[in-house]
């Protein structure tokens, strides 16, 4: 297994972008430091550019040890090294989370539909336990192409926003809580059950996921081909 | 065994009222004809009214064989005898249900506060994927002393109302639903995740409960001592 | 509760469409007939057409003695009025099953798709254990601008999928299976956790969500507003 | 995301004590500490006093660097600046436990509760398993307007004192166990299955739940209008 | 598979009393009718008395159309051929029930020790909810040898009686119950985590297995050896 | 709360022995070191012993800090005081597990029985998977009253042993395992479900559950009075 | 749909046999009448013989009034026609069972093996509660090149005969037993968990995919290439 | 206590690999340091050889101190003494990983069929999100006698590949994943699930059991007797 960290074992898939329109993403984390560092080496020589998750801040001083360009955001824990130039970005997407304990996923959405080349507008800590916070913003995210909805402990903002827009809504449930939260599990039967159309769900903090989808919609509304 | 159905093996409580403050009620479903009848007859006997749960068509009809005064509401599923008499009712409770689906167990809560002497305002299909709904009816239940919020599927309902009004809300998860929803857990876990204060859960499909506890609140709030 | 079945608790959702961009639909299955009855008459009278899911062949019965012109598939429980035109579908949904037990879901998605405007391509029986029968019909799916993917025992399908199309797809998870399939939550659990990207879950055997949210997409895809 | 702690993103909810009767509170666990510092900040400019739960050591030494008022409560994990005066404490609470490990939930709720305006009666460690321990405080526990039961373990704490009351019973599981426990779950579904009436649950290890509807109650009770 | 219901597959374990001081016992429930007559005709052979458990009415008659002194209980499901002789019974078995619903799985276990040659008390409908009804039957309880404590619901029966008893407690949880009492589980769950010590926990409705246990016992406490 | 570690909020049950035979035993773990300590002192004033499970290294100095005398297993986690005096042991209960990771459980089992004055033979790492260790041992454990069978993973082993003796057996889960196996849930599950007779189980890792029931019955069967 | 039962949507997998080794079998339960007569005609056409499992006595008559030569067992539920000729069975594969309950289960795996051309060795009603069972035949069982265990309620039976064989074992929970075995679950989760060797484990009931897989591993161990 | 180091406890099972064919193996994991040590020299004394599973690096620095040949694998934590002699591998079995975060526990696998003489084909990475990777590895797969397929998330690998060749397929479900994946348990479902044939699952993480197995079959189809 010595050659492990070399990328024998991992089979980079230099085909995506052409398959299905997007480029291969590292999910950083428990990644090896030499495996990452092998990674992001030849993703970057393939494609200039590379956008990795979950990373650590050790992870964020080993990349940048390399990639001095390295850039990282301990919220969302997103690390990435992009072109020296402005991307333009299309469409709308709304990210918007039930309390402030979810801004963490949300922005991990956020900013891989950015990467991704969406628009996106921001609108957080508007949960359903204070109904009139998010309905003062409800014509913001009317405008979108496609939300996202960001919650956990009960869930139960995407139930709401559906009832609201005419749009998909992609819920995504995260780990805030305790007790009978059972780390997002209920949140997500709570959305998976939602009696509002137009809602489906990605994995439990998985706003990567919901990044990806919703850059997928957002691409087919503002007719850009991939 | 043969004297099952005398009530030799139930221990009725007749002392119940007085340590409690509520009369002894019969839950009917499962229960065995005999022993049923006997039931309504020794309660009868000593209350001159009996009021039971979960009772089906059929006895209904059995216990209206012995008791022309027997009601039943196919709805909720209480069959009760009550006295020949106008019962005052005090106070003020909101029943509130998220879809028509959810009245009958919303049914048995009413009528439940309404037996132990209370006034209630039914609040139904407010669910909040159509959030309009419910805020069109928000001055109804702010004049409640206590809030019953009946919801099945992803049961949301109570979060919302918790953060508009200022007493408690009692949330009652039911079993309405299909596939996730597993019989009302899913409900059940949002309710007890809520992010709104001031909300507590009974069981699954428990109106009777809700309507007992409900009652209780609302007697406290009218200053009436039992 | 003598007024149950007249619709003074149902709160018909009338501006439902310009909000959503879709009319209320019946959900059939527990209704009871005078209510259903009563539900199908007021919509019909708001929009000269019905739509309704999980309808059993009584139900049929029962509103073609009413309507005439009432519509019934088996196969998808679906119990529809339609207006006695020709509707123009736009843009493009592929549905695909793993299975022929998974049909029924399925059909529920694709009449509800087409119900709402959408063209439909059904793609059945191609389930991940004979995988060449799924890259037989790559380039079919490949046309749409989402996919529907229908699956229930391990639930694999939306997975294989993913990772050949560049649009998004919306997995269901069906009860079809036996032992630790637990009535679909082994398939959903398998959807949630898919490795591929582009997927969100909604709830177990649900056809018409699915229908819905891929309505949604295609109609931003296709340009159309509604 | 470099505002992130300057309460951009969270929206204080300073109409909430008129919305609701409650101002807002602060869930310390988790929270990074320069935006811990900006809630306490703001909420202390707001109200001249701050209420703070699930907070650490170290929170606590951080908010005494800036308040050298604030008090910490090591057992209950609450932090809190309050004003300079004696708070005038209405009605009355009994806070009753199992064990003794289950006693800093219950000075969560306790402390919440007094906080809140309540007056609090501490019966602590009068769990099933010895019966006779909870029958010799009944009479003070019979003084209550509602009782706060907190019990881990199974959970049965509540059941009996349901049984022996007139007024509600609020029912806190606690994570307090091991092996089957599953973190207070077990102890949250025997609460949710009582035979008693009269009681409803919150989450696991949520005393400050508990005192919040408690005290909503007691203010019934006690005739206060907020 | 002709052969099926000759016992053939079945091997009847008649040395079964000499290894483990108890002969072989008749699961009823689910059996085919030609196979339980042979089972009972092989045991009625070799011991000239058999005991069955969960026969239905059904099961009773073809039984007795075969051995006239058949004996069957509705109420247990017991189905028994007995010698025409009377059995002496030895020591004192307490068997407990929460409610009257769980009688019939307290009679499973009761005539199950009786059959196997011990004293049954019978202390019914003393559940948790009404504690004056259980602290009023101590006495009886405390001078059996071993007692037997049935539950559904919240199952706290147990934990209350290990409290007051200086000898076991088989808990019995039962399916008694609806919505969160899983058919049993919850009850499970509290049995299992009781705080008091001496508990120990039976499959749910096991009233069999409680009353083969309680007889173990019984049999060592009054010095027989079998 | 400063006064929390005087114990007075724990009430020490010292009516204890004379109820149930059995002194009160202290649950050290998660107990605050002045907490404990004080909890040692007082029931050392009342016994001039002290038995203690669940204790750490850390707690074993700090008692014998203050009690010179104190006793320490770091296999079990026992931590008592012992007159110095020769117990006198009666009776015969056997101890035995499926394979060495379950000693810790079975040695506080043992060692509670011990203390409590049984007799306890030993037979360790006899697990199914090699059957025939535990068939050389069967003439050991058939000399016992009752058996305690401690087993991990797959749980299996109080199965085997109910079929080959004629008193009862304690079956106690462990948490021993990996993956599936729950941290003792599938252990629990096994043992609930045995379809040998005479088995009834406790929480998972309880081994002074199980030293206290098999003390009981080995009182029992001793003829032992207390 | 009109054309459903016509094979449009099944997707015949006639090149199955080819690939893998193995001709295409027909899941009977819960297919329409119609289908499956269309299935069996389809590859009766094809191989002259088909195997079902699954069928119900009306299935069987439906078939056998098209094909006179169907056969039908009622216990395995196994529904085939097969060509007039002895089929020569090759190697050895012994199946066990616990209970007599679990035969249905170990027919069809018996019989698929035969089938697929396999000789097979029943080995029924061995359960390891009477351990001694097992014992006398583990000669025949060790003459096997593979066995198949198939076990309900607490599923111990794969774990002792993993440890008495060089062979591999292929376990078979089944839904067989009450209470906390939940259809299965329990007996599941013993075999994933087992400490013994060369245990793998298929899907609850899933009688036919053991045999399959024995008579894989049964053909490589006779040198059969298919 | 003083002994458990000594082996006094712990029966090395030393007539197992006539019994099985296989030697006894350590699972490293949670052993004391003395009582590890005891095992490898024991062990070694007896065959010359010592094959551990899940050691940490602190436990190789241990064992190598006391023997200097010990070899460690950090990836598959595999930590062993062999012969210096090169061993003849028979056979072909192919293990298979979906990820490359699978290796670790595709390598416990393939390196426990090595040193029980199997010959192994590693192909990893080919996850079916990018079913390209594994079609092209397909006749490389084909060429076993039997096949390991490890995968976490979603673990739909065994299920495409079960459809692609002639033998028997060993799922082996990691622990990889995060949020609704359960540790394993999702992958574990999907697996047991599968509709392809010839699947048997083994527990999660547990490459040792599949190399196990798989060496078995391997035997068996190399015509080897042990």
């Amino acid at each position: 297994m010595e050659n492990f960290a070399d990328l024998d074992f991992a089979k980079l898939d230099l085909s995506r972008e052409e398959r299905t329109g997007f480029p291969e993403v590292v999910f950083c984390s428990g990644k090896e430091d030499q495996f990452l560092l092998s990674i992001y080496e030849r993703l970057y020589m393939e494609h200039q550019e590379v956008f990795g998750t979950r990373a650590s801040q050790a992870q964020y001083e080993l990349v940048k040890s390399r990639f001095a360009e390295a850039n990282y955001d301990p919220v969302s824990g997103i690390l990435k090294i992009t072109k020296n130039e402005d991307k333009k970005l299309i469409g709308n997407i709304a990210v918007c989370t039930a309390g402030t304990a979810d801004i963490p996923v949300a922005e991990e959405a956020a900013q891989t539909a950015e990467f991704f080349g969406s628009k996106v507008n921001r609108v957080y800590d508007v949960g359903v336990a204070g109904i009139h916070r998010l309905l003062s913003r409800v014509d913001t995210i009317r405008e979108a192409n496609v939300v996202i909805a960001v919650a956990g402990m009960e869930g139960a903002l995407p139930s709401v926003i559906g009832g609201l827009v005419k749009v998909p809504v992609i819920a995504v449930p995260t780990s805030v809580g305790y007790g009978a939260s059972f780390e997002g599990l209920s949140a997500l039967l709570t959305m998976i059950n939602s009696c509002a159309n137009g809602i489906s769900v990605v994995n439990i903090d998985n706003g990567y996921g919901a990044g990806y989808i919703a850059t997928q919609i957002n691409r087919l509304a503002s007719g850009v081909v991939c």
